[in-house]
C-alpha cells in the first residue's frame, strides 16, 4: 500500500498516498481498532458537517475572516461530500474522542486536502492552500460543531425518515379504522373475552397512540433546533468574529430548509445534550406504542386454525423452513424487535447524557450513532410494516362473529337493568354449565326472551362510531 | 382479630370488623401477599380516585342516574378520603391486578360503606344503602377510573411537586450564575484545562438545562391532561349516560383546579398509557440534567486540598464516622441517586407501557407507581439540594484564579495571531519545560510581552456576559 | 413535642426526647426531606448492621482494643434490633449521603444511647457511657459498614427469600409438567400453529428456565459472599487491630450461619459493587423468565370463550366492576409487572454501580434499595403466583384436541416422505378451501389415506417424554 | 442488473443473476428494507451456521439420512464461508423475521446452490442437485438452528475476543499495581480528600473489578455451551434421525473445539434465550466496572495544572481542533462510551428475552445483535486502552506528594491516640485558620510534636500491600 507523510501538532504520519484525509484521521484509526468493520461514524454526521462547514466559511467571508477564494473552495468540497461522492474518506468510528474532534478534523482534512486538489494543488505538496485548523475549522471548535452537526442530522433524519414513515402507517391504520368501523368484534381485557367494540374503534386507538406520538415528537423539535455553532470551545465563543453564532445558525438554515436557530445558551449546548436525550424520549414513546400495535396485530392475526384469527396479514413469504405451508407476521416480529432496540438506545443515551462532565459532554458520538439508529430504525420499520403488513389488514367475518355470538361478556348489557349481581350469576352459571347467556338468563327467570334480545345487542354495545 | 362477614359474587369472606372496606378488598389482601408492608398503592392514587368518584356521583346525578341523596353521601366521603381521613382503609399493594380493579373496588367499597355507616347503619348490615358496584361504581368500569385516577395523580404531582422543585433550583442557580457572572474561571473540556469562562456563565448553563427540562414537561402536560372516564369496560362507553364523558371530565377539572378534558380517543386510554411513557420521558430528561448538574457540583467543590476546590458549599453534617472533620457534597449524592433512580423507572414504565394487549394494558399500578415516584424524588430532591445545597454556593477565589493563572490553554487567544500550529508549540513547550505560557511564547520570538499581555487576557476570552 | 440536646462534631441539635438515636441521625432527617414516607431505609440494612455491629464488638473486645463491659453491651442492644424492638428508631431515607454514613450513625447512636440506658444511664445525661464512633464504631467505618450490610442483606434476602419463592414455583411446575406429560396439544410458533408437543413438555421448558435461572443466582453468591469489613475509611484498613478483617467476616458468618469471608480485595469492595450489579443480573434474568412464563400462562388460559383457553387456573376473585362473572389472571399481571420492576431496578442498580470514584461508591443507598426490592418481589410474587395460580393449573382437553386435530402443521410429518414442497402444496391448499390436510393430502394423490394416518399421528409427532 | 428466476413454495422470485441465494432470501431483501445499509446480519451468525450445517450434514449421513456425496458437497461450501470467501452472499439485515429463519434459509439456499455449482451444475438450472431444505437444512428447523447459531457466535466471541481482551487489561493493571505499590498517595471518597493509600492498591482495586468480571462471564459460558440443535420445529425433535440432537453437538464441539452439548431442554433452548440474557447480564456487569475504572483514570489523569494531575496517561493524538496543544483522555472516553452501549443493548437483550410467546422466542436476531455488538466493544476497547492508555500510566510524584503533605484526613491517625471528638476539631480549625494539621494539633495542644511524628505517617496508614 502507498503511503504519503502527512504531519499535525504531534509530528509525521503516514497517511494512504490518495486519501484526502490527513495525520489525525490516520491516528483516529490507528488509536481506535473498535468495531472497525462494523460501527463507522454515522454518514449522516459526515452530512451534516458539510453543511456546517460551508455555512461556516460563508459566513466567515462574510465577515471579512476568510478569503473569498477560501469560502468557495470549501463550499464546493462540502458540496461534493453532500452529493455523496467522498464517503470513502471518512473511516473513522463512533469509538473514538467522546467531543467527536477526530471526525471533525477527518472532514477539516477532507475539505482542505481536496480543496487543494481542486485547486490545482497534489495531495503530496507539504504546504497546502486550506489548513484543517486555520481555514476550514477557523471560528469553529470540535466542541461547538460536532453538537451542531448532531442537531443537523437528527432533525433531518426526524423530518426526512422518522415522521414521514410513521405518518405512512398512521394513515393506512386510520383508514383500516373507517373501513371497518361497523365491524362489531369481541374485546379482550385483561387477554380475557369483555364487552364488545368494533374492529375500526380497536384500529383507531393505535391511529391515536400515533397522532399522539407524532405530537410528541414534533413537541422535542425546538430543542432540537437549537444550534451550538458559535459557541466554540467552551461556549464562550472565542475566536469568532462578532454576530457569528446568529448569522451561521441563519446560513445553515437556508442551507438546509430546516428552521435551525443559533442555541439561547452555548455553555448548555456544548456540556449537555438534552436536547437528544429529550427528543429520543419522544421516540421511545413511539417505540412504546408500535411495540402494543405489533403485539396485538400479530395475535389478531394468529392461528390459522388455533390462534384468535379475527383478521387477516398478507402472507409475503415462507414461514418455515421445516413446517410447510406456514406463514408468519415476520413484519409484525421485525417492529418489535425494533421497538425493543430502541428502549435499549434510549439507556445508552440516557447514560451518555448524564455522564457530561463541565463544558463539554463527551459521550457524542455514541448518543448520535444510538439516535440517528432508533429514528431510522422507526421511520423505516413503520415503513415497512405498513407496506408489507398494515395495507393488507382484513377482518375474518366468521371468526369474529362466532367470538362475538359465543361471549358471556354481554351480559354486562343486563347490569343497569338487574343490577351487576344478578347479571354475574347469569355469566358464572352459564360458563359452568356451558350454555349461552339468553338460555341461563331465562332459566334463573331474571329477565324475559324479548328483554334480553332488546337489552343484549352487541350492535348496541359500542357507542358511538366516531369513524362514520 | 375480631371480623364480620361481606359477600361479593364469588361468595363470603371474612373482613376485619371495623374495616370499611369489604370482600374484595379482603381477597385482594390474601391473594397478594407481595412486600404488603412497603408497597402499598400511593396515596395520591386513593386521593384521585376520590376525585373522581365524587365527579362521577355528581354527574351521574345531573344525568338523573343516581339520587341525590346517594350522590351527596357518596360525595361526602370521598371528601373524607380527601381529607387524609380514612387513608388506613386501604391496605392493597402495587402488585395486584394489573387494572388496578382491586383499588377500585377498595375505592368503592369504602366509600359505599362508610356512607352507609354516615347514612346511619351499621357494618354489619347485611343490606347496605350503597353499593359498590351499582351506586359508587355507576357509570364507570376499573379500566376507565383506574387511568383517569393516574392521570389525576401524575398531573397534581408534576404541578404541585415537581414543577415547583425544579423551578425552585432553576431560580436559585440563576440567581447564583447572576451573582458570579464575572468571575472568569478555567473552562474545563475532557475534564481538561481549557479557555475561560465565568462562574456565572458555568452556572448559565445548569439553569438553561432546567429550563429546557420543564418545557419538556410541561409539553407532556397535554396528554396527561385527557381523562379516560366515559370509556368505560373497553373505551365505548357501556353503561354511561349520554354526554357523560364531557361532563365529567368537567366536573374533575373544576374540583381539582386542573385542565382536565375527556379523551380524545378512549380505546387509546384504556390500553395504552404512553401518555405516561411520555411525561416521565420528560422526567428523565430533568434526570439526566441533575445528574450532571450535580455531579458538577460535587466535582467543583471537591478537596479541600487535593481537589478541583472552585467552589465552597455548605457543611450540613459529619462526613465520616472514622475521619474526623470530614465534611461530603451529600446533597450532590442524594440527587445523583435520585437520578439514577428516575433512569431505573423509566424503564420500567417503558417495559409497562409496552405490553399491553388489545383493549386493556395491565401494568397499571406498576406504572404509575413509578412515575409518582420519579416526580416526588425529583421535586422534594431539587428542593433539598437548592435548600441544603445550592443557596450557599460560593466560589472559592484564591483556587479560581490560580487555576486561571497557570493555564496553558490561554494560547487559544494566539490561534488569529500566529496561527494554530506555532500556538501549539508554545503549549507544548511550556508543558513539558514547565514554563508559563508567556515565558515560552517570548522564548520561541513568536510574540512581544506587549502583544501577549494584550492577546492574552482571561478577562476578553469569556465573550458576552449575559447575566450583566 | 419534647425534645432533648445531642451535640456532635458540628454542634448541638435538638432531638426527640425518647429517641436513643442522636445528633447525626436528627440532622439526616432534617436535611433529607426527600420522599420520608415512603422511602426508609430498609429495615434488612438495619438487621445486618446489627449482625455486623455485634461481630464488631466481640471482635474488638477478643483483639484487646473494646472492654467486654460495652462489648456485652453493644452486643445486647443488636440482639434487641434483630428481635425488631427498636424498628422505629431508624428514620432515615435512601435518599441521604451516598456511602450510608448517616445510617451507620443512627446505629452507632442507637446502640450507643440504648446501651447506656440499659447500663442504668439516662438519655440526657451529657455524657454516656458507649459513644457512637469511638465504641460503637470502633475500627469501622461507614465506608466498610455499610457495603457489608449491602451483602449480609443482599444473602440472606436471596437464601431466605427469592430463593426459596422460585424453587417452590419450580417444583409445582415440574409437577405439573409430570401430570401433564402424555397431553399432546398444538405447538406454537410466531404466535401461529405449529407442530404438536405436549403440555407437560410445554411446562418443562419453564422448570428448565428456572433451574438454569437458579442455577445463575447461586454462581453470585461467591462474589457476595465478600465482606468489606475491615477496609475501614479507604480499603487499607486503617485504625483496626492486627487480624481483624479475618475474624470479623468470621463472627459474622457464625452470626448468621452463612459463609461470609473477608473480600479478597478491600478497595474493591468499598469503590464498587459489582457484586451487587453481578447478583441482580441474575435476577433480572429471572425476571426475563418469569415474564415468558406468566405471559404464556395467562395466553394459554385466555377466554373463556374467545381466546385460547387450553387450560384453566384458579378464579382468586371477581375480575371486573362492571362486567358481572369476568375472572382475570390477576397472578400473571402482578408476576409481570413485578418482572418489569425488575428489569428497571436492574438499569439503576447499574448506573448506581458505574458512577463510582476513586476509593468510594455513593450510590450504596439507591443500589441496596433496588436489590432488595427485587429479591423480595421475584420471591414473594413467586410464592403468590404459585400459591394462587400455578397449584391450579388445568388441562382443557375439548380445547386442547380441538385445536390439534384441525391443525395444518401436522403435515411437518410428511417432509421425510414426500418432501417439503409437497408437504407446502398441501397445507396452502387446505388452508385455503377450508378442508383437512387428509382430504387434501388425498385429493392432491401424494399419499393414501393409510399412509396419511400412518404418518400423521400427532402423538407420534412429541418425541421422547421426559417426564415419564 | 441481470437476474435469473428462483422459485420457493410461494412462487417465482427473480434473483441477481449470480447470486448464490435463492427466492427466499430475495424476498427478505424486498420486504425489510430497514436499516439495509447498517445492520446486516452479523458475519459470526453466519460463520457459526456454516459450522452447524456442517456438522449436522455429517451428522445426517453418519444416521444414513443424506448421501456421503451431498455431505460433502455441503461440508466444502461451509468451509468456504469459514474462510470467508462467500461473505457477499448474505445481504440479509438484523430486521428480518424474529425466528432468524430468512438467515437460515439464506444459507440453506447458498450452501445447496453453491454446491450445485461445484458439483458441476449452473445456477440457472431449474432442477439442482442439492435442496435448501430438504437436504441441507435436513433433521432442522430455524427454530433450533438460529439459536444454535446464536450460542456458538457468542461463546466463541467471548472466548476469542472478549474474555482475552479483559485479560490483557487486567494483567496489565496488575503490573501496573505491583510497580506502584509504595507509591503513597491521598485517598478519596465522596470525591473529597480522604486518608491516604498506596496508588498500587487503587489500581488493585480495578484488577479486582476485572477478576470478578471474568469469573461472572465464565460462570455464563455452561449455558451458553447448550445447544438447540436437535429440537427442531418446537423441541420434540420431529423429523430427526435417532441421537441426533446429541451426535451433532458433539460433531459442533469437535468443529469448533469448544465444549458444547447437547440442551438439557430444547423447549426451553427454542422458547427462550435467558442464556443470552444470563451472558449478557455478566457483560454488564464488566461494563459497570470498566466506566468506574475509565472515569478514574480520566479524572486522576485530569489537568495538566488545574485537575487531578496524578498520573499521567499517554499523548495520543491533538485534542482539539481549536486549544492548541491540548491532549485528551481519548481512550477513557472511547470505553466509558463503550460501557454505556453495553449498558444500552442490555435492556434491549432483557426485553426481547422477556417478550417470547410459547414454543418460540422471535426476538432472536435483535438479541444476538446485541450480545455480539457487546461482546466486540469490549474485548476491543480494552485492548484499545490497553495499549494506548493503560500501559502507558505513570505516577506524577511531584503532585502526589503535594496532595498527601497537605491532607487534613491523617488526622484519622489519631482517633485511637485521643478519640474522634478532639481529632475533628484539630481537623476543622486547621481547615478554617489554612494551618497545617500539626500546627493545628500542636496549638490545641492535644499532642506533642513528637507523638504527632509518629502517630500521623502515612506510610504507615496504608495497610498491608499486597503486592509486595
Amino acid at each position: 500500500m502507498d503511503f504519503r507523510i502527512e504531519k499535525d501538532t504531534m509530528g509525521e504520519v503516514k497517511v494512504p498516498a490518495n486519501a484526502y484525509y490527513g495525520a489525525q484521521t490516520q491516528r483516529s484509526v490507528e488509536n481506535f481498532k473498535i468495531a472497525q468493520s462494523t460501527n463507522r461514524m454515522p454518514i449522516e454526521i459526515i452530512r451534516a458537517f458539510a453543511y456546517l462547514k460551508k455555512a461556516a466559511a460563508l459566513t466567515n467571508q462574510a465577515a471579512g475572516v476568510l478569503p473569498e477564494e477560501k469560502a468557495k473552495l470549501i463550499a464546493g468540497v462540502c458540496d461534493e461530500i453532500l452529493e455523496g461522492k467522498l464517503d470513502d474518506q471518512f473511516p473513522l468510528v463512533v469509538w473514538q474522542t467522546g467531543s467527536g474532534t477526530q471526525s471533525n478534523m477527518n472532514v477539516n482534512e477532507v475539505v482542505a486536502y481536496r480543496g487543494h486538489v481542486l485547486n490545482g494543488g497534489a495531495l503530496t505538496d507539504k504546504e497546502k492552500f486550506l489548513a484543517p485548523n486555520d481555514d476550514v475549522n477557523k471560528s469553529q471548535s470540535s466542541n461547538d460543531t460536532f453538537p451542531t452537526a448532531m442537531h443537523i442530522a437528527a432533525y433531518k433524519m426526524l423530518v426526512e425518515v422518522t415522521i414521514p414513515g410513521i405518518t405512512k402507517l398512521r394513515n393506512t391504520l386510520a383508514d383500516k379504522a373507517e373501513a371497518y368501523m361497523h365491524v362489531v368484534k369481541i374485546g379482550r381485557t385483561h387477554f380475557m373475552d369483555a364487552t364488545p367494540l368494533t374492529l375500526g374503534q380497536e384500529l383507531s386507538g393505535y391511529v391515536s397512540q400515533l397522532d399522539h406520538g407524532l405530537r410528541a415528537i414534533d413537541n422535542t423539535l425546538a430543542h432540537l433546533s437549537e444550534l451550538a455553532l458559535g459557541g466554540t470551545a467552551v461556549g464562550t465563543g472565542i475566536n469568532t468574529p462578532k454576530g457569528y453564532a446568529t448569522n451561521v445558525a441563519k446560513k445553515i438554515a437556508e442551507l438546509t430548509g430546516l428552521p435551525f436557530v443559533s442555541a439561547e445558551n452555548k455553555f448548555e449546548s456544548l456540556a449537555a445534550h438534552d436536547a437528544i436525550v429529550e427528543a429520543h424520549g419522544a421516540l421511545k414513546t413511539v417505540a412504546v406504542s408500535l411495540m402494543k400495535i405489533a403485539n396485538d396485530i400479530r395475535m389478531l392475526s394468529s392461528g390459522p386454525r388455533a390462534g384468535i384469527g379475527e383478521i387477516h396479514i398478507p402472507d409475503n413469504e415462507p414461514g418455515s423452513s421445516i413446517m410447510p405451508g406456514k406463514v408468519n407476521p415476520t413484519q409484525c416480529e421485525a417492529l418489535t424487535m425494533i421497538a425493543a432496540q430502541v428502549l435499549g438506545n434510549d439507556v445508552a443515551i440516557n447514560i451518555g447524557g448524564a455522564t457530561g462532565h463541565f463544558e463539554l459532554n463527551v459521550f457524542k458520538p455514541m448518543m448520535i450513532y444510538n439516535f440517528l439508529h432508533s429514528a431510522r430504525l422507526i421511520g423505516e420499520g413503520c415503513v415497512s410494516f405498513n407496506d408489507k403488513c398494515a395495507v393488507g389488514i382484513e377482518p375474518i367475518e366468521a371468526n369474529i362473529k362466532k367470538h362475538v355470538d359465543n361471549s358471556l361478556m354481554l351480559v354486562t348489557a343486563l347490569n343497569t337493568h338487574i343490577g351487576y349481581y344478578k347479571a354475574a350469576e347469569i355469566a358464572q352459571k352459564a360458563h359452568k354449565e356451558g350454555t349461552t347467556l339468553k338460555e341461563m338468563a331465562l332459566k334463573l327467570g331474571y329477565v324475559t326472551a324479548e328483554e334480553f334480545d332488546q337489552w343484549v345487542d352487541p350492535s348496541k354495545m359500542v357507542g358511538e362510531l366516531k369513524g362514520r
